[in-house]
């Protein structure tokens, strides 16, 4: 398996696109975007499990129930969430969008971004829909990258070149997800396509396996959004035979999912709203792997801690005192903690107590870009790890007038 | 019962001191507190969940375990956690209190705050006793009240007047919090006093009960301190009949210990590190308290509705945000919300939906310094409150560099 460039245009089949076609008021930011396989896709997606949920995600539930889906539309600018006409809106989207492509409306994957409790206007992007269309290439995926972003600051993509049963696939994915932000959910927005062979059961079995230690394993600032959603489609146009159950093939495609997962985590994270760190947190040592996903999540949402990576202080007590709290079954006097970046590792706690360390050198490693917060807490065969980032001054500008 | 002026030294027999012994390098600020009944007290204490535990709380925990105390010492500067030796410094602070009180060591109450695993010198504390002792006046509770400050901007203390059985007491209590603050603990220091007589089993239980609802629905920044600890000596000077029981008496002890304990928790979030407003979450109309509660905690806790009340914006889809994923069984379709201050109350979303409002009015509102969220959830007989503040560049620069 490799790194290659491009995002969801990398396998084949796949076009994409992006336009500004007016939800948003700044006329450089484009804010509606199209991703379409050349034939039906599997297709399979995992949802935020906040009750209020956005329209977009009922009416996307229901149109891949069969396990099939062909196009992806996105507009970013307004969540279409607590919304009397919410569904009606997402579904009159499917419908114009299906009707340009010539295709059917409940092959259409809805979403949207934005504020909440706002009525979204079908009218920019109906009349947008035509330009839209006309723009797909297998150039657009930056275009509908940039579609689909709010706060975040860089395009979130990449894609993967892996062989099943002999044959060249391709899977490639793009995200955005800056703010609202927090494990325990289908998190963000992202889209992946791939054009691997593999059926609706086990593309959705491959999904919801690897987001429970990808996605879930994120958080930017503890809030769950309403309306966040992954959804892979794969058209099969790579050839392969069609992968119906577990076994080598579908471990190849798992191991190529991961590795698309994993890198766009890390972007995700790394551009939190306000961010200036990548924060990742391995945890080993642990009995189970609930304990260690407990305390990696707990220390990489801790506030405290947050501010403290922000100032580049290696403050040690505020992550014994996020495992302390993080409920999980932990012997404190067994807690090992160093910190580690591009410019070295320290040790700063053996044993849940302080052991000398140099505040200079700590500086130094915590002033990198990425930091690991590396975490033993005994001799348990289980790890996890957490992605997040510093809390920072502009995260609480960027949030304090969001709507204006 | 009435409010009056005074905290720790309202109530007959209770003196108080503090003073700077030199843990914290600013001469300015107070850094050792102590408070002394004239006699032995009734004693209670809850505690921070947090598996890390400050060693202070371990020893006070034993002391009073016989149900009484006499004396609290409390120093800032450091926390006394994840110290090899912090047992031993905690037990040698208490034993040279008692000796220079002429008291038995168990009879001493131990607590510290600041920073973590750090070895807190027990040399300025033993050579500042002597001086704390001779500080002891009624007088003493503001500068004990300032001895045990850290990052607050205010004192927190106040006291009540009311009558057990024909018996005019009297209680007190001064308070420190302000980072590290999270509900489902016992939460922050806070030191009462009173001279009602009343049995140690009785007052453990009026605690117990009191901050379920006052001190563990305030939040700051989620983060469950390792030395949170809540106190209440009771000497029983007012000469009432000791409340051994429940009934007409032992409530209106508790009525008194609600009316300081919320007015503390009121206190503790308005001054929430960087704080600019103080935040408090009404729910109503829930089928259980449990639900009202989480639902309540889940908007305080919010990092992005404190960010909208930072910045005065009437985003109310963060509240509905929060509500969708506390975790409450809650109707999203029932809900109603709106923002009240002293500027008057605007309703903003009714039925899960939103209704128009004008902006400058929700601004007007907003901008006051005490914010009132209220919210509906339905024809449920139960209710809860929860207190917080705002999120703010302050937050992230006090806490960037706690250490230094």
């Amino acid at each position: 398996m490799k790194i290659i460039s491009g995002g969801v245009c990398a396998a084949k089949g796949f076009t994409a696109s992006g336009i500004h076609c007016g939800i948003r008021k700044n006329r450089t930011k484009k804010d509606l975007a199209l991703i379409l396989s050349e034939q039906p896709a599997s297709a399979a997606a995992v949802y935020t499990t906040n009750l209020v949920k956005g329209a977009p995600l009922t009416v996307t539930k229901e149109h891949i129930s069969n396990g099939y889906a062909q196009a992806v539309i996105c507009n970013s600018g307004n969540a279409n969430t607590c919304n009397a006409n919410g569904i009606e809106v997402a579904e009159k989207m499917s419908e114009a969008l299906a009707s340009a492509l010539k295709i059917k409306a409940d092959d259409v994957v809805v979403a949207s971004t934005g504020v909440i409790g706002q009525p979204l206007n079908l009218a920019p992007i109906v009349d947008g829909i035509p330009a839209l269309v006309a723009g797909l290439s297998k150039d657009g995926c930056d275009a509908a990258a940039e579609g689909i972003m709010t706060t975040d600051t860089v395009k979130k993509e990449i894609a993967v070149e892996f062989s099943v049963g002999g044959k060249t696939c391709r899977l490639g994915g793009i995200a955005k997800g800056s703010g609202m932000i927090h494990p325990n959910m289908a998190t963000m927005l992202v889209f992946m396509t791939t054009d691997a062979a593999i059926s609706p059961k086990m593309l959705q079995k491959a999904l919801s396996t690897d987001i429970a230690n990808t996605f879930n394993m994120v958080s930017v600032d503890g809030d769950t959004s309403t309306n966040d959603m992954v959804t892979v489609l794969a058209n099969g146009m790579a050839g392969n035979e069609e992968i119906t159950c577990e076994g080598e093939d579908f471990t190849a495609f798992m191991q190529a999912l991961n590795t698309v997962t994993v890198h766009l985590c890390r972007m995700i994270a790394g551009d939190g709203e306000g961010a200036t760190k990548l924060l990742e947190c391995h945890v080993s040592g642990a009995d189970t792997v609930a304990t260690a996903k407990t305390v990696a999540k707990s220390v990489i949402c801790s506030s405290l801690l947050k501010a403290a990576m922000f100032g580049a202080d290696a403050n040690w007590g505020r992550v014994l005192c996020a495992i302390g709290y993080s409920g999980a079954d932990v012997n404190v006097g067994r807690v090992d903690v160093s910190f580690r970046s591009a410019k070295g590792e320290i040790a700063v706690c053996k044993n849940g107590a302080g052991v000398e360390f140099s505040e200079e050198k700590a500086k130094e490693i915590l002033l990198e870009r990425e930091i690991e917060i590396v975490i033993s807490i005994g001799d348990g065969a289980y790890s996890a790890t957490a992605w997040g980032c510093d809390l920072t001054y502009d995260y609480v500008k960027i949030n304090g007038d969001y709507r204006t």
